[in-house]
């Protein structure tokens, strides 16, 4: 059974090595815990090309360790199987050959059982190594192995978000797990109230000692006209609105791409919705239920974000506001440690002065392309391909999700997606001018 | 472990009630006993959408129990679940929607141990059926549950061919079985020799009281001029000369198609044929291995076999040229039963006044398009969307394979694929003019 | 303005110098004359695939003279244009590349002039060689020659089906001709009554002096069972009640392939029949008109010409049964020649010892899949290529339609397309067991 | 005979309504007036699905002036045809149904004569309105008169690209029009060189009165960091340097998406280089020639810009910084006016302080993605679709081509198109940091 108390490990840059120890057991421990509930079965299958089978995930992320830590850091280390570098390597063509994204769910083999082998031979291999170097190396490859951990909390989010596109393709609608008893909630959600910012100069992006990605980086100066943002997120009640107005068939609504995309697709709803004699439901994690009109609106694509807020004569943050908006709220919310694993209605209007629901929950869509920060340098080898070669075709998006491990988000996060992406924990907050 | 002396079930028109319940019994365990080999994994994987889950294959084969004998003749029964009907109907538009069949290999649930929880359900309820009810209800019964078996029995050999196209795909060939070991070769192939045959009108199809599908009926007269066939199949080195004289890259032999499939498709060998370091190799049920040049040669589409048959100035036989040719052999050879699971050379040469290796080994594809017979009825019902309705863009094979049941097989049965299909067992004999 | 009096060429094998080039004349300015209805721009486009832009058809016939004639019989004889004969070879492997037959639409140059002038220079030299050749060289081309002259016919009844898929495509609805006055028909379709032919030994198949395909070889003995055809071709009326009755959703009347196509196309109807505020109306060379019930139906796949014969519990005729109930009704009817460019509906019953509308109107699809006749040899050399290599995947059609030359057809002649193909002249006549 | 010496009209917001209908005139006739060299077959053909044939946009600019001008302003106004509003809307969906993009290429009619009557009617319609109306009215109309003189200068541009792309397909390789003779260039290109920018707020943007699109506006205030651009476009011979050390295979300097792209577009050199014996040679508006190494580098897509900039160590412009650096140059250069339709060598190195060939030549890709200018509106009704909808997935080019006219181009001009597109003359400028 998931222990719910456990949290997942919060991979800080680290000063000793039983920290390092310690953290990492703590990841790939929690890497296996959210496996528990899932049948063999589960873990195989690949249900559309963007999703990974669960056992590839639990593969690829020892692959990484093995490919950027193992092989370089110890000499004559051997991978379990020759082909595992071939198998499990996601997208680093510096590496090498690698198998085809879109056939993952077509490998039987490795079993799981032997995927957990794989694993247990890498996690041996790397307390070892983590035992046995001297503090000179510790110190060199702490970067690397903390970049390893952030990594596994990625596959940590995507893991669930596959595993619940593969479950609610089933017409079966299994759960994931059943679902918990939550407190009542305060039966309404406060209503949506704006929040002005000045104009002004200022900085984004990460500066100083803790971990980010480099495309966090460098720390930049924007110019931003003054703006305001909704103190909360919209909810599926909100959402529902946009429906039963029709504007799903409304073309001045959506870009053109959007437009094109919701016809081609049939999309009449956020991914998930199902009507059930006239009721509708939705498919989470703990399987189908009645829809709760008071949680965030999730699973929507960067076109129905935006129509949503075209449609309210808003528009969505750009990255630039978001942060600014968020720097000086504590990062606590609906994360993956509350074993919720689906949003959660707002209980409360909180301050009068800050956004509520910034972080945790789902990942608010921006109307930024994913772009390169001015004087970005990503990292030399092979984990620079780990961010820059993805700037383009994508949205950002910022806060975390009820499937994010709290200790993997800041202020200064940038997820990023194509805009027609559904399935990852994605919903909506509007902006717009003052 | 498989228990190879153990032989399938023999679905004969029986006349006692309790042969007909051992009968069930044998083909059902048989099926079971197919899957011993296979990983929890293995039978989840889609490889290709002609491929099914060996998960599906063991619910399909019950579904059609359930559908077709115990809902029809059980008053009151239920499914063990609602939904099976739609996720196990295969392609019986009589029945009501279903699940689509490119995306059977993206349901992880039922698990496999849901799934012989399903089978067992429907064999109690069999078995119950059949020691239950009167002479006449048996006697009415009867015909439908032959057909039950033979279905079964088709889907055994599909089941083998399917698994053995899932473990190919994965760049870590692995086996279905490890090899066994088999008497040593005589060595050579005795050389292919010409049989002829006089003209005259003949009667094809079947008649009497054995068992056989719809599309083998009626008898009926032909008129056949007089012909040749050869007395063997082709082996992989005859083929090989086909390959290594260019016959992949010479436009004139190939039919159109043909011609446009293996561009597109960039076939220059049949299907499981792998290069290594310079040497052929082969991917069989027992993993990667060196190629047995004295083996037939199998995996071969409809338009390779046409295209070697016209490069050795010969062509295909007819299916009423190969039926009266095999009619009076006796149905020997290298069955499922022989736990082979793979095309034998050919021993000896046999006699010489009939043709070797028309039963067993590889399925042989004829020049003659599925068509129906003159006069031909389908069953009412939706049993009778069996056969009829794939009689078109298909050519009739003959003989079975090493993945059929012997008992499964007649001189007129009539097997049918698309010409591009490789998958199966499928080889060649050549025939001629005399 | 074309003469509707001026009669095809009859490409008989003749004995003449002087007759062979009328004859070549005659078929080359039929072409020529097909063309005058068009505006420039029509000659460009190609609406699908299988369609050719008109001009392609022009340059193509003229490259099949130069190509199989000049080339072959005219020393030192060059092309008007280096590339043409990358861009107007068809199909034929031997002959080298050639240009992607879906992007034939895509080439605005040469012009129509230019093609023209291809035309005229081809001409010319032909003309030169017919006249200058001695008697022996004139023999030995006799026979390609009036396999150009065929060929150019086969490419008249193109021209017409491709250019009204054109005109069809467009919204504008615009006409190659406009409606010419026709005699008022009787009023009444003469009922549709059955014929009975008792079984046999027959010989089908083409023998003697006369031109023929060498798909039509050798003749051959076929036994058939007796059967019965309809005295005359399924009518627009009989059609509609087909589906009027719900033929295009009841699954069982189908081949499984079919089925899958009317989904996949959503056919709901034959190709060019549209309704306009509750009225059918179909699409003509002579433009968009109300519906007359009386005429043969029309431009009906293979699946829906077998769906209607399941539906009518009745079937399609063999290729054989066709031959043999034809091959002794002279060969009249409603031809190119007619300039009416349409089935004509049927104004008397005819005898009642032979079928009426057994050449011209529609082309009659048969249950015979398109194969080699017993002992089939195709021609050496690249003209072995114009029939053998598409005895695949396709189904015999017989008896000529409105667009066909007269001299074109015979008893014997096998036309054939694949079983989705709905935009040649191609129509229904029921068959069945006596 | 095309007048080179004949300016295209330069649409300003003008005064007087003489000066207007000048403009109208000279914009129209100048469309025209590109047309000359075609012959009837190239209006017709649409080579892929982003090109339109020439005949579509005649017939489309026409539709602009009657949807948008003659509808709205003149009572009882009908078009000459009730289906032109359906075949020539572009992507308005507020104006309704109609005729699927791709598909513009096939439809014959109305013919180019037919399509020049309509142009004709139009322009008679338009110029009695601006002739008749009262100077309130012609106050009133003057904006969207003007938009529409913008829209139809779009049009010429994109009427080279696709005459181009058309002309390009053909294996005969035909030329629009002869090359004409240019003085001498100087032998050599003047070495790149940098120019170094402050850090600083700017404004970027349109105000004022002159025209100009609404994705310019409004004027806003950015702050960029120090930056350097290059002095001049790169070279098709520095692009051959990429290409011979091997850019196109080395996966870590493509954007993740680039390098799928190139993969399956087998792309090795820019759209229109062909290698002939071992020679580059380069499809033209005036045929295939050898390339000209000294010529801007032409008919890149944002991927290859993107990978020879990081290739070089350097990167795109933003869109900012360009406009900064452009918007004191003088808008001169190499334009459509020049008759050259055709990138030219720099001659000179130009002024030290400024770069050279910023407007004119090739359109150039900078890093930024389309996207909104803080507080962008777009226009109220249909002409609200004009810009904004496409705001996604796209990037921003700047300072026009040698198919633009020069009075159409501006320092806040923002082109838009898929970073896959390369049937655009566009090109690469480097940047980078100080």
């Amino acid at each position: 059974m998931v222990d719910y108390v456990q949290p997942a490990a919060a991979p800080k840059q680290v000063a000793t090595r039983q920290a390092l120890i310690e953290q990492y057991k703590l990841v790939r421990s929690f890497t296996e815990q959210l496996c528990e509930p899932l049948a063999t079965e589960d873990y195989v299958v690949q249900s559309m090309p963007d999703v990974s089978p669960t056992k590839w995930h639990l593969a690829h992320v020892s692959w990484f360790w093995e490919t950027f830590v193992l092989s370089a850091a110890q000499p004559g280390y051997t991978s379990l199987h020759p082909q595992y570098t071939y198998l499990f390597n996601s997208y680093y063509d510096s590496i090498g050959e690698r198998h085809c994204r879109p056939r993952r769910g077509l490998i039987s083999r490795p079993t799981v059982e032997e995927t957990y082998q794989y694993r247990h031979y890498v996690d041996q291999h790397m307390l070892d190594l983590l035992t046995r170097i001297d503090e000179a190396q510790l110190t060199e490859l702490t970067p690397i192995i903390t970049l390893g951990l952030q990594h596994e909390q990625q596959h940590q989010e995507l893991m669930l978000t596959d595993i619940k596109h593969v479950l609610a393709c089933n017409p079966l609608h299994p759960a994931y797990l059943s679902e918990r008893k939550h407190p009542p909630s305060s039966g309404s959600v406060p209503p949506l109230k704006w929040l002005s910012y000045e104009e002004g100069i200022f900085e984004i992006g990460h500066q100083g000692d803790g971990f980010a990605f480099d495309n966090e980086c460098p720390r930049h100066r924007v110019f931003l006209n003054a703006f305001r943002l909704a103190s909360r997120l919209v909810t599926n009640g909100e959402y529902l609105d946009f429906i039963e107005s029709g504007g799903y068939s409304i073309p001045t609504l959506w870009l053109s791409e959007g437009w094109h995309t919701i016809q081609e697709q049939q999309w009449q709803a956020p991914l998930y919705w199902e009507k059930r004699d006239g009721q509708w439901h939705v498919q989470t994690l703990m399987g189908l239920r009645k829809m709760n009109w008071d949680e965030p609106v999730c699973h929507v694509s960067y076109y129905e974000a935006d129509a949503y807020a075209r449609w309210k004569h808003a528009r969505l943050a750009t990255e630039a506001e978001w942060e600014i908006a968020a720097r000086d709220i504590p990062i606590e919310g609906n994360f993956v440690e509350s074993g919720r694993y689906h949003p959660a209605p707002l209980a409360s209007a909180g301050s009068d002065e800050q956004p509520a629901q910034m972080y945790g929950d789902v990942w608010e869509w921006t109307q930024s392309a994913y772009a390169p920060y001015p004087g970005y340098k990503p990292a030399p080898g092979a984990v620079g391909e780990y961010n820059g070669k993805f700037m383009c075709s994508q949205f950002v998006l910022r806060g975390g999700s009820c499937a994010t491990p709290r200790a993997h988000v800041r202020s200064t996060y940038r997820n990023f997606f194509p805009p027609d992406a559904r399935w990852q924990f994605t919903g909506i907050r509007l902006a717009g001018e003052v």
